[in-house]
């Protein structure tokens, strides 16, 4: 497999089957994006008339293109892929990305179809992606960017395999915009050959990867993908979002790829004795591994909320206790501590309303003090980016002389950005999460000419935000299970 | 109360008490938020320390202001706010807001100031918005923005009250970035005197207040509520995010207002009986707002399903079902029928997977089938955006020469833009909701040098859609309950 491995992600030679100048056909759109991206290596495109594509030169057959290709992406008509193939399997190209639809998708015909291009590339020693799927990204050596859905996707830890190209495109967009990389991307189509089994295993011993996020309809090879989940998830964690939980979902999931998806109960259970952390939506998922991937392993389920405001403490707390987190008592001697840094009327329990804050080190003071004593197991910090707000407020306003608004819009900007180096500096101190939730109308802030928001600095700076305290808390909550669970594996 | 709506909320005069030109403080920035906003009236700041406000007269104190003052805003010290009130009352002032916090919310002592300040405006006829508000905004007849939070809210049809100022700011924001405005918005503060059941009441008769929209932590007339929520209902959609709904954030509740939280088992059969709606988080509130505002009446439970790529149809149909939404089946004329239309493998169930579509007309053509066949109460359209993005990413594109890509980019969004028309349309003619989702990653894509995306556009153009199939269904779900509620009221 690591073979497999090496040729389909790693590839110094492309040749790609059905190259098209057509903007609108497939042919034309897989091959921009490769070529368009940052991939280094070789890559001929083939079409039975020649001539030349967007100034590279088209090769009318498989018999022109030098040999040692690594990997062939098949985009040609449904009636030509089994002979395509055979070429390919003659010239000992070792993988094959099929992108043509129209086999066991859609019925008896397209699965005998099916059955019988596995059975012409296996006799010739060749493995395959797909058929029916969008293609693959690989974020290593350099960036390929083999897939319909464009060339948005940069290169980092989360490998990502979808039983649906177009979730998988728009997850990889998701974690992409919140300046999440990917390691490799795979839509894993009809799985006629190279199954999630396969692709989680190659995974497993990518060390790129160090997220596992899966977007699944139906599990084939049910024991091996068992324990492959229950050997990795010790050392990656392993996200899914489940497709067909319900009965009418499944019937259309068979419709879709061909999957069975099986019984609810029975994949929900697997999970949790394989540590896999199930996601409900796209963006929990993206949420989750955020955190996973940016913040301390949480040692418990004790919460402390410290609010620039109460009502973002009430909704807090409530989300905190319905996703099963504790909200941490303070405690006689931790009261007396945060009684000598803020006001004499602040609430004097979990959550800690600040109000207004005087100075942003009441903030991290609050924290510290319950980090000290031991008493919580993360921190949320509720209300973040008012600052950053309110000087671009400043700045923005006819009202305010110009002299005036900048000086004090910088000392308020900088101010609040001391906050998040500090916010992170306690976070590695005392190895545990502090969340912070940047409110939305501060985070789409627009923060400088290039259109940089306050959500983006922060991300750059690894600094994983949330616009609102739901988000933030049901990712904590998965997050504090899953560690939790794994220790039992 | 008319009166109280009228000087509330369309003040021809406003004294501003406690002006400050400092930029840190709330006497700046309620001020700088009513100066910058549209407001037409006469504003007069007072200080003791007289002088001028960035070049506007400030008022050494109330003698020197004209008579036939509306509104007075109260930004002093908290314990000047008893006397200012008594002098605010002695000029016949009827309407003030108190900023100023550090009342009922900090115990005890804070409940006797609170009391006497009621009483001393009560005595004088004088109606009192807080103390411990963030302001109010109004968006009619011209935008007053009276509120903390900033100038950003744009006038519209949505009433809000929140009994917390931070997340009326958060809440609003929500709203005016998908282009839905405010007609009014209460932050309502400790509600010493006018209280949530008030301003419920104002906005019942508020022509301007199409939907009402509340934060709410306590309810301290419940009977009232109830009433008023049962009656209003029938007329407008009453949405409510609850605070406090564990016994834990009850209790936050408590030192965030003095609110008693109740049981939440009983409010929940509240809004039952009543037709609230509840939603569970701020973003879920938009989301159904925004169709309740833009859509039909759905007259049932039943979906149809039509999406441009499988994996979209599996999520969509698991969620409907697990929100109570039934997935129509076809029945054999209405497959034959679409037999007709599309390529001999489509699923020839709902969800209808398009796959991708020759044509838009596919798109409109099979929902069209659904609906005229009576078979469905709303249409969701999923895995739109796509030919917008493509477009995009031709012009993006240093590989296509600039000729070819202009061209072909703009009849694929011409294309993408007739179909939103013809969705608008066909919604119109059958009378049935059909619910755009167009995926975050299209949705996001910025369109012009104005960096509009297309979201933006088409929140502009009145077309309410979803980035993800989830949020639609979850809204969906509580607009169909709530239209089937109301029928019983």
């Amino acid at each position: 497999m690591q073979q497999v491995f090496t040729h389909l992600f790693e590839p110094r030679s492309i040749v790609f089957i059905g190259a098209s100048q057509h903007l609108f056909k497939w042919g034309f759109s897989v091959l921009h994006h490769i070529v368009r991206g940052e991939f280094e290596g070789e890559i001929y495109p083939v079409n039975p008339h020649g001539g030349s594509w967007y100034g590279r030169r088209v090769y009318k057959n498989l018999d022109e293109v030098p040999d040692n290709i690594d990997l062939a992406i098949i985009v040609v008509k449904k009636e030509l892929v089994s002979e395509t193939i055979r070429r390919c399997a003659g010239k000992n190209i070792p993988v094959g990305i099929v992108i043509t639809a129209g086999f066991s998708e859609t019925g008896k015909e397209g699965a005998i179809l099916e059955k019988e291009i596995v059975k012409i590339a296996s006799s010739g020693g060749m493995r395959l992606v797909g058929p029916n799927t969008m293609g693959i990204f690989s974020g290593y050596p350099v960036c390929m960017h083999a897939i319909m859905a464009g060339t948005h996707i940069r290169p980092g830890n989360v490998g990502l395999i979808a039983q649906s190209g177009n979730l998988g495109s728009s997850i990889s967009y998701r974690f992409v915009r919140r300046e999440i990389g990917i390691s490799r991307l795979v839509s894993s189509g009809n799985e006629a050959d190279l199954k999630i089994e396969d692709y989680l295993e190659l995974l497993e011993h990518d060390p790129k990867t160090r997220l596992i996020s899966l977007y699944v309809e139906g599990v084939r090879q049910g024991q091996r993908f068992f324990e492959a989940a229950k050997r990795i998830s010790k050392k990656k964690p392993i996200l899914v979002l489940k497709g067909g939980t319900t009965p009418s979902g499944a019937d259309a999931a068979m419709s879709h790829t061909g999957a069975m998806a099986g019984d609810d109960a029975v994949f929900k259970a697997m999970c949790r004795q394989t540590g896999i952390i199930q996601a409900d939506t796209m963006d929990e998922m993206v949420d989750t591994a955020g955190m996973l991937l940016t913040q301390p392993r949480p040692t418990g389920n004790k919460v402390g909320i410290v609010s620039l405001g109460g009502g973002w403490g009430v909704i807090a707390t409530d989300m905190c206790v319905s996703s099963g987190l504790e909200i941490a008592p303070l405690g006689k001697e931790v009261v007396e501590k945060i009684d000598k840094i803020l006001p004499s009327y602040w609430s004097r329990k979990n959550p800690i309303d600040l109000v207004a804050p005087n100075h942003v080190t009441q903030i991290t003071d609050s924290v510290g003090i319950l980090l000290e004593h031991g008493i919580i197991d993360a921190a949320l910090v509720l209300g973040l980016g008012y600052m950053s707000l309110r000087a671009k407020k400043w700045l923005d306003s006819p009202v305010i002389p110009k002299s005036e608004a900048v000086e004090s819009a910088r000392l308020m900007s900088a101010e609040e950005m001391k906050l998040f180096d500090l916010i992170k500096e306690q976070s590695k101190k005392y190895n545990k999460p502090i969340i912070p939730v940047v409110d939305i109308m501060a985070s789409d802030a627009v923060m400088d000419n290039d259109n940089n928001t306050l959500v983006n600095y922060l991300d750059r700076k690894g600094i994983m935000s949330y616009s609102a305290p739901g988000m933030a808390i049901r990712a904590l909550a998965k997050v504090v299970d899953y560690y939790k669970r794994i220790e039992y594996l």
